[in-house]
């Protein structure tokens, strides 16, 4: 359950470059590592889903403010420490690929993570296999 | 507060049937009983909200793999055995829906059923009103 | 974190008015006071987005239901008096917005107001310096 799913303003999509942002958060979310080392989203579970409004108002709406909230859904059972390497892992990636549009411009950024908190969870798909096979 | 919200994949937008699959899903609901045999959703509460991202990452991106997460939300109340046959209802209904594509593609697929812990609920609408008179 | 998201039918896209309800509901969080009469959210972290499903199913499929879902979600730590003035508020607007359309056609509407329990949570952008020298 490492799905990030993002919400932005529509004004984000000419100038978020947000193919490349899911890729990295993609990227970023594999590299999380737990406290013994071992890899904490299973790569076959990884997604990341970007949504642009159709329509959106931010602030007083005195000006013209973007804004992109980031979150994390990761399933239950992991440490407090994987948690907050996960959330920092995604931050120092959103941030990077943000820096050049926070320079010229007003965006809102914020980034939770969520644990889950499911009373049904079922997974039918054929990818977790897939890559449980290359050990992911 | 029996809604499914589905996040897929663009490329599934294609080849997902999505149309049939929000239908299918919401007479799934429909069909869930409770322990007395009485049915579990109000008929004019159901509704199932399908979103295409318009970009999204999904595993190590090595190759073309495509994900659909399907959450319900339910309201508070309802007995675990009513959870159960809620998230088991719509996986049967899912599961069947992607049988074809996953035989012939790589596809994740999670659903996941969350309880509503809202601090604050209104309803005002004209729904609910008209299914009571029909008794749903 | 005061951000709503609103979820609907695609058949509201054209007679729900949605880009006015995005401003009136932000607008309307500006305005909800705590019992000292502090201003609740801060006006740099309010956003509104609006999102028509691609595809949806509402009910039994018998006739011609739209739907509308409503979510806030709230940081930790205010009142209950101010969670409740939040919902009451949102609610308040989005029934006058509503008002019109529902004289003349089936719609469910359901506004629920959601506590955030994040394990993490990161603000990044530049939104919200630039309302702290105002006193937002």
């Amino acid at each position: 359950m490492p799905q990030v799913v993002i919400y932005y303003t529509p004004d984000l999509e000419a100038d978020g470059a947000m193919p490349t942002l899911c890729r990295t958060l993609a990227d970023a979310m594999l590299t999380v590592r737990d406290e013994a080392g071992a890899q904490v989203f299973p790569t076959g579970g990884v997604r990341v889903f970007a949504y642009p409004a159709a329509h959106a108002a931010v602030a007083d709406g005195s000006g013209d403010y973007g804004f992109c909230y980031l979150n994390l859904r990761m399933g239950r059972g992991r440490s407090a420490a994987a948690q907050q390497a996960a959330g920092e892992a995604l931050t120092v990636a959103a941030k990077a690929h943000f820096a050049p549009l926070l320079a010229r411009r007003h965006l809102g950024l914020t980034l939770q993570v969520d644990v889950g908190d499911e009373v049904f969870d079922a997974k039918f798909g054929n990818l977790h296999p897939l890559f449980q096979n290359k050990k992911g």
